[in-house]
């Protein structure tokens, strides 16, 4: 079936549903940025949005409000992960609710943070969410959850931020410490001039919370509040040198469980399952009757998060 | 939606879905070897079929062709995988097809070497048909092939082979030769006494010729005489100690790529992705936009490929 997108958010995800839409047999008829919307009932034409982004800083001449006025099936929600009360996040996935369209997310917040809210607004709409991008970028986690049953998994754990991973993997390789391979991150542009989010553990735990959200009945919910969140920041060189001398290593390592969420670096085995390299993501699943299910690759990227958008789409039936 | 299932096939397989279909919702109102058959419009009660096996030799008092006559909803054909004219597991699915019902696979054979018949029996019928438990047990291959859209796929490579993994794995680190290995894997359990399928790479084929399937279009259909097939026997422990002075070892690696299904005995990097140890299993799809995804775990097992067809039958909507 083909559907026609709302998209929100032009940066490198939104770009890249616009760019390969098509390609999953769907249409872009609505795509905003912060400042500004492009509109065709037609479809938008990936290339000329993106020029005339390039040549004047807006992708249309619309307002971005103007969105919810298109004839759209699904909104992509695709702005800037936010905390707290998720806005402006929230509020774009609630109208799009309220008028039975619809939802596929790739922002994190309204998922992590008002989880139960999100679910109150679904069940009085026509229209259902979905989020697979929120959590391992092209990883087909929440998919393989749902086919397994949420009930049948008990525990989720793994590397979920390439970032920190990246420079873990680094630090360990290279003998170089925190600092100095943060510096040649941010060069590379695997690390923000802010890396906040992703060294002090934050933006993994906020995929640890969605899975928590997934993983239990509908009256827990969890919020980054409810989480256990150690960073990278304090691991010395000296650290990584001692678990190499064990056959180990240290990793950004989360856990959503029966006990909660939790996420701190740890040792693991060097060459193990858990020991991505690089911005490699893992995420273990714990079945019930099926032992461990093991699922790794790019957890990041525009071209790989859409396709975790468009696969979303496609499985809206 | 909870469905009725008929299960044909009283081994590991069909046991374990007897045993776990109602934790997912389901019930089995017939329940057949290939001598016997159980049937109750209620429901059957797994332990006293079981029981009932153990004491007497047979699941109950029908002909195993009474199944049919059954007021079922989903065909669990589990019945042993044949080459060929893959019968009679395609008959059963014929015959359900033909009556409008769905059918989930366990047994490859119709999969492997019929794909073009068994599309064409459901294009005509109101019953679909899944068979995620053919390709690696537990690891959602399948269905992540399907999330992506198999059109996004261009490649899958990978071990799908339990008991020819142990044997390279056990050969490599304890310098045994095969037939020593071979010997001691019988004695475990994870080799047959005719370990043929397994260890001359057949069973790892079919698996693979049923992702090319999955893979390619409609029109090209391949089947295990199109496949190039190598398996393990000639693998000497000295090319295993050779490998490992460069860093490497072997395993048995399938491949369905557009150059059509391949499963050799190749070197691969210690420590590497695909260098999965004792009876894992590992698929890697090589995606258009996604990178690489790699997915292991469990390959065979009762409860692990009833999980599987479990999944598939939730998957009926």
């Amino acid at each position: 079936m083909s559907f026609r997108l709302a998209v929100l958010g032009a940066g490198a995800v939104g770009g890249s549903v616009l760019d390969l839409a098509d390609t999953y047999g769907h249409e872009v008829v609505a795509f905003a940025d912060s400042a500004s919307a492009a509109i065709d009932p037609d479809g938008l034409d990936s290339q000329s949005v993106r020029a005339r982004k390039e040549r004047e800083g807006v992708v249309g001449d619309g307002d971005p409000t103007a969105v919810f006025d298109t004839d759209y099936d699904v909104l992509v929600e695709a702005t800037p992960t936010t905390l707290g009360d998720a806005e402006p996040g929230f509020s774009h996935v609630e109208r799009a609710l309220l008028d039975d369209r619809h939802v596929v997310l790739a922002n994190k917040g309204p998922v992590a943070e008002r989880y139960g809210d999100l679910r109150a607004l679904e069940a009085e709409s026509e229209g259902r969410v979905q989020f697979e991008a929120t959590v391992g970028g092209a990883i087909p986690v929440l998919s393989t959850i749902s086919d397994l049953g949420a009930g049948h998994v008990t525990a989720a754990r793994g590397v979920l931020n390439g970032t920190a991973n990246f420079i873990l993997s680094r630090m360990a390789a290279e003998g170089l410490d925190y600092e100095h391979v943060l510096a040649e991150a941010q060069d590379l542009g695997v690390a923000e001039a802010d890396p906040t989010f992703d060294v002090d553990g934050i933006d993994a735990a906020l995929k640890f919370v969605i899975l928590a959200n997934v993983l239990s009945d509908e009256a827990t919910e969890y919020r980054l509040d409810d989480a256990g969140v150690e960073g990278i920041r304090n691991v010395p060189g000296t650290a990584l040198d001692l678990a190499a001398e064990d056959g180990r290593t240290v990793r950004l390592i989360g856990e959503a469980t029966a006990d909660g969420v939790r996420v701190a670096p740890r040792l693991v085995p060097k060459g193990s399952t858990l020991a991505v390299t690089g911005t490699q993501n893992i995420v273990q699943l714990e079945t019930q009757h099926a032992g461990q299910l093991n699922i790794s690759g790019r957890g990041a990227g525009g071209p790989e998060t859409a396709t975790a958008v468009l696969s979303d789409v496609s499985r809206l039936e």
